[in-house]
């Protein structure tokens, strides 16, 4: 219990709190969902211990009251209020973690986003997903492996970013597809394509979220990053970033999605230094290796 | 941790766990409001353990994200969603009683539910706040005394109630204004009004936490009660129900406001029984008793 408050509660008061604890636990025993039945008398236990905790103030339970009902107007089609919200509490990656144990050497997941879209374009290998996209040219390279070593060919890659000015393409309102595609691994189960260096941005700040990070001090900034999606038929499907070593964001990510493992040199050059592919570059370009390990796929849920 | 799940987690998997709490803890560490601070950290830590408890799978957190939705986007002017949500889980009745904690012989508190209005019509004492809703006329008396038995005159008293057909006034779309009023105890501290004997009637219930109840097998019904809030200069403000001694809903009301102290005999009188004002009923009229005590006004809180 925080040293704030704690004021000294008796032992009447507590037992009366406790037993309102087990009445509403027990209002869930009738459900048939035994999966539905846990989640609710776990979430109750978890909220009234928050609220006996803080000494939760009648109050501020008005203003958690506003504070969501203002998540659910700001939400739509476009802006999800409720999944910032969740990110901002570190409760996104907390279902990363969970729902993604570590395995031997496979690649750490991290945060999926609200950015993904399931139709992007497909792209060969040494293609460019940036569709015009601002920013500067990156060539990405690296190979898909199972944790044994044994190159994985025909993997789906799925990229997306956003571009040097912050924005997805679904952030805009022109219909623009940019900063995004899909391609396979080869049959050596290599893969290569040109992206965009990645570059900071924040999360829209615009809402109650925005208003909360701005009142307990917190910047909206996401660090630099290039989400990926891998699948393989037998592999555990990799949701995951990587990110830009030297970014001074990598320790204070809005939605603390960076993981060490994920860090990438990208390495800077000159417009006229030869690109991997032979492409010529008008300006600098940057380039990085990524190589990814799938793990296997777990046994369905019993 | 339940035994449902309860997967053997490896110690590596529970310090990356734990190590992502503390992260999200520590980003609040700049917050200025020391009580925001403290809301913030606590709320991370009970969320976040909630969610390792369980395991929460992904497919799972999308579908609390979609229920918060579907709760903001019905929540308007008229409908809380946010608050029946709340109120089902007994987080209302929690905050209430971390609020309102026992004092000596006063008057126990409940919740103050959304049906409350600020401008109901002033009533002498013997007055009717019906004002033509339909009902079993109910005479309600009774006093208003201080722990130490000392009458308070000149206490506001507030009533509101459902007519027998479940609904408040506000719940109307004619702008009705019946079943509430307010009223001042008398130079001894007495009171008395004619109102509705208090009837069963569900929370709405054509929306997410109704659906949510329905899938766990719980009924939405209140029990059946008439809201009261005192307040009186000195005294720490009331906010309760009482409630009618063998209404069939009292162990399972569906916002758990039900105390057994707040339980009341309500008696049943023929047409041709005379009332204590000597008001001629047309049919069957109940009556009950209802003494009222009122805490000391607490210390501001330092």
């Amino acid at each position: 219990m925080s040293s704030l408050t704690s004021p000294q509660i008796s032992a009447e008061q507590s037992a009366r709190e406790a037993d309102l604890v087990a009445t509403v636990v027990a209002s869930f025993d009738g459900a048939e969902d035994a999966r539905l039945k846990q989640l609710m008398q776990a979430l109750t236990r978890h909220l009234h211990a928050f609220v006996r905790e803080v000494r939760l103030t009648e109050s501020e339970w008005e203003k958690a009251i506003a504070f969501l009902t203002d998540c659910g107007h700001i939400t739509n089609d476009r802006r999800q209020e409720f999944i910032l919200l969740s990110d901002i509490l570190g409760i996104s990656m907390q279902t990363v973690a969970v729902n993604n144990e570590a395995y031997a050497n496979a690649t750490e997941a991290t945060v999926f986003g609200p950015f993904f879209v399931a139709d992007a374009p497909r792209i060969d290998i040494g293609g460019d997903i940036s569709g015009g996209a601002p920013g500067q040219p990156c060539w990405i390279e690296g190979s898909v492996k199972d944790t044994e070593g044994n190159p994985i060919p025909g993997a789906r890659i799925e990229v997306w970013e956003a571009d040097e000015d912050g924005f997805y393409d679904v952030q805009y309102t022109d219909d623009r597809v940019a900063g995004r595609a899909y391609l396979h691994s080869d049959a050596d189960g290599n893969y290569a394509f040109w992206g965009l260096t990645p570059t900071p941005y924040p999360i829209p700040y615009d809402g109650p979220v925005g208003k909360l990070l701005e009142a307990v001090g917190r910047s909206p900034m996401r660090a630099s990053h290039l989400h990926f999606m891998v699948t393989a038929p037998g592999a555990r499907t990799l949701v995951t970033h990587i990110f830009v070593r030297g970014d001074e964001l990598l320790s204070r990510d809005s939605v603390f999605g960076v993981k060490d493992s994920l860090i990438y040199d990208f390495e800077q050059h000159a417009p006229s230094e030869a690109a991997p592919d032979g492409r010529s570059n008008a300006g600098s370009w940057a380039s990085t290796r990524f190589d990814i390990v799938l793990a296997p796929a777990s046994e369905p849920a019993s």
